[in-house]
């Protein structure tokens, strides 16, 4: 089957004819919209005339940027990452994801649980909803996703083979590469910032210590192959309401370091924390500081007793794992330390590069005043400069928890 | 075309009908001989009846481990591996490997120059052989294939779409990860020793700060994809002479830690180092710890000197690399401290498996007295163990050369 690019007639046409779709509508009562927010993808909702409760979501790549157009090219076949990843969350941690009702790799689509009673938790964020079950949520979402398809639970054949089909998620990952590693921490056109910050923008640009350090993470990031992660699990990859948290937008899966995924939690909820100091509601700011803590605190944990369970590994074979006896404790410290202090190190320089970079986040943008976003930038800039050059002894939530405190204590 | 196992008199069929190999000898003027020392492959010389000069090495893998047989099965598959990575040698470093003929994937075979002015190394050094040119050589192939391979130097799209060649060679790693990171150190059928060694065996085998150290180089093996190694590179898998060097035998390439190479041939020609212990050859002995350390010395150096030459690539952008000025050189400093600190805990873990693994060497198994042998076996045990417990720290020449001296000082 051939690629088409779809509109609100011809993907009635595809539902009706899909063997998958068929059963949702009768020919006739489908109706459509295009709902996208106009970055990258087509988004439909497609739903009964004559039963609200009827409908999914279709979601549809095109290739080239939408929101610049067919100057911007941009493959197409991200899709393909998207569905596979999908899939595996499905597997792994199907609670955690919308339902799959359909996917289709030549058509680069995938119809999916429309999810109109949650929102996207950037959003939830601007309107100060406190969400009591997602710290619960995205830690058991991350520690099954990440350590299900990592050595410490696969098998090495099972692993390759699960990474096989994400090696040329080329694209997405050189995107990452570029802009939240390179790019931003020197001369590239693409890079905007506050005239207010031109300052401190300038003194990172040539902070060669900040440099080296964003460089050897960069590394990590090229070629730690440890797990299937998501790639660019910020606020705005999530839906929620109170009772249910989704995971979307996937397509920057690929095999790569387990700290990224929970260092982009935690950095955007970092910096939403900091556009706080600028906005009125302390107490969402609490909320805010604890959740991200809550997060990394969760993950350590369970990832750990999760961890402690599995008695037969690719890393650890069954009398390996016995004949060492209480040593398996050290061990799993040591390796939680490590993706612990890699997670702060990436959330460093996602931290830094929304200040600098071609990309800039909702809650700090929205402050109209430049000198009152400013105040929130600086911020950011000044704990993301921290994380970044001492990520290797930030392996534990107390120390963590004092840079923080330490670095903004300025603001309080 | 369709696969099936080649013998003295089919592979004359063979080598006349391909297109590639036709011009190498007329219908009726080739004879074949099998020559394979019985591991592994079967290994043919093909040759001119009437002209001695004119001759070629069929090289094919057949679907079991040949010295075993067809019960102990071991994918044919193999041979992909090794043809694809001769293939990016020849691009990168050809003059450190045999000139290749002819490349058969579906029939699992290679046709390449007949080194019959060379010998494995191994055996060169049995008969106390010195190679001035060994480390000037080596080195030079490590440096250009790794460092050719890396995101030092490739672009991420080219590294990715040589790595999704590689990617599924999961039989021959997972052969590395159970017999040179686990099996040794733990109950398991395969492992043998030297009965004087008994205790020293066991010792390890209950030293949970070695089998954390050697779990920690596990996981880095297994998830670093750092570069195309060759995955088995010891003193068996070069042939030379006074002149040439040349690298065979490379079924076991995938994208792994560049220290992992390194490692295998310094830790090699340490082993060979302490089989003089007990052998009579002292100038010998010395050419061989000089030699050793050679290697690393010239890769390091070669390694810091051709990557800076690299203005522009993946890890770093020609901006990011021109505004960083001189902090470069910090940065090259870090990474090849990381890899040379790899590399000795590599080294480590491969001198440790051979004296309690499945697989020994030649070197240390020809010595026939027991207890001689031990003094040797009880050297390399104390070495190893002394490079995987610290080799974060042994990231340069002299504290490694030290940690040498003063670990074996007992014995001169």
């Amino acid at each position: 089957m051939g690629y088409s690019i779809l509109d609100e007639k011809s993907i009635i046409d595809y539902v009706i004819n899909s063997k998958q779709l068929k059963g949702f509508f009768t020919s006739g009562d489908a109706e459509a919209k295009e709902i996208g927010d106009g970055n990258l993808n087509l988004v439909f909702v497609v739903k009964s005339k004559t039963n609200s409760n009827k409908s999914i979501i279709i979601k549809q790549a095109i290739p080239y940027l939408r929101c610049v157009g067919e100057s911007f090219p941009l493959a197409k076949e991200r899709m393909k990452y998207e569905i596979r990843s999908m899939i595996e969350y499905e597997k792994l941690s199907p609670t955690s994801i919308p339902k799959i009702y359909h996917t289709d790799e030549d058509m680069c689509l995938i119809a999916m649980q429309n999810l109109n009673n949650h929102i996207i938790m950037r959003k939830g964020i601007l309107e100060n909803i406190e969400y009591p079950l997602f710290a619960e949520h995205i830690s058991e979402h991350l520690v099954k996703t990440l350590l299900g398809t990592s050595s410490f639970l696969m098998s090495s054949n099972d692993k390759k083979a699960l990474m096989d089909k994400f090696t040329m998620n080329t694209e997405l990952c050189k995107l990452t590469e570029d802009f939240v590693f390179s790019s931003p921490y020197m001369t590239d056109a693409t890079n905007r910032h506050n005239p207010e910050i031109d300052e401190d923008v300038k003194k990172i640009r040539l902070d060669n210590a900040f440099k080296i350090k964003a460089c050897e993470l960069k590394y990590i990031f090229m070629n730690k192959s440890e797990a299937l992660i998501h790639g660019d699990l910020h606020t705005g990859s999530i839906m929620l309401n109170n009772n249910e948290t989704f995971v979307i937008d996937s397509e920057f899966a690929f095999f790569g370091p387990i700290g990224f995924d929970v260092g982009a939690i935690f950095g955007n909820l970092l910096m939403a924390y900091c556009s706080y100091f600028v906005r009125d509601n302390k107490t969402y700011q609490e909320w805010l500081l604890k959740t991200a803590f809550d997060v990394l605190k969760l993950f350590e944990a369970k990832f750990i007793l999760q961890w402690a369970q599995v008695e037969d590994s690719a890393l650890l074979p069954k009398p390996y794992f016995e004949e060492m006896g209480e040593a398996r404790r050290e061990l799993q410290e040591l390796m939680i330390r490590q993706i612990i202090s890699e997670a702060i190190g990436f959330a460093g320089c996602k931290m830094m590069r929304r200040q600098m970079g071609v990309a800039h986040i909702l809650e700090i943008e929205t402050i109209e005043d430049e000198k009152q976003r400013a105040i929130v930038e600086k911020a950011v800039i000044k704990l993301a400069r921290e994380f970044v050059l001492n990520y290797k002894k930030l392996d534990n939530i107390n120390n963590i928890f004092d840079t923080v405190k330490n670095t903004l204590s300025y603001l309080h």
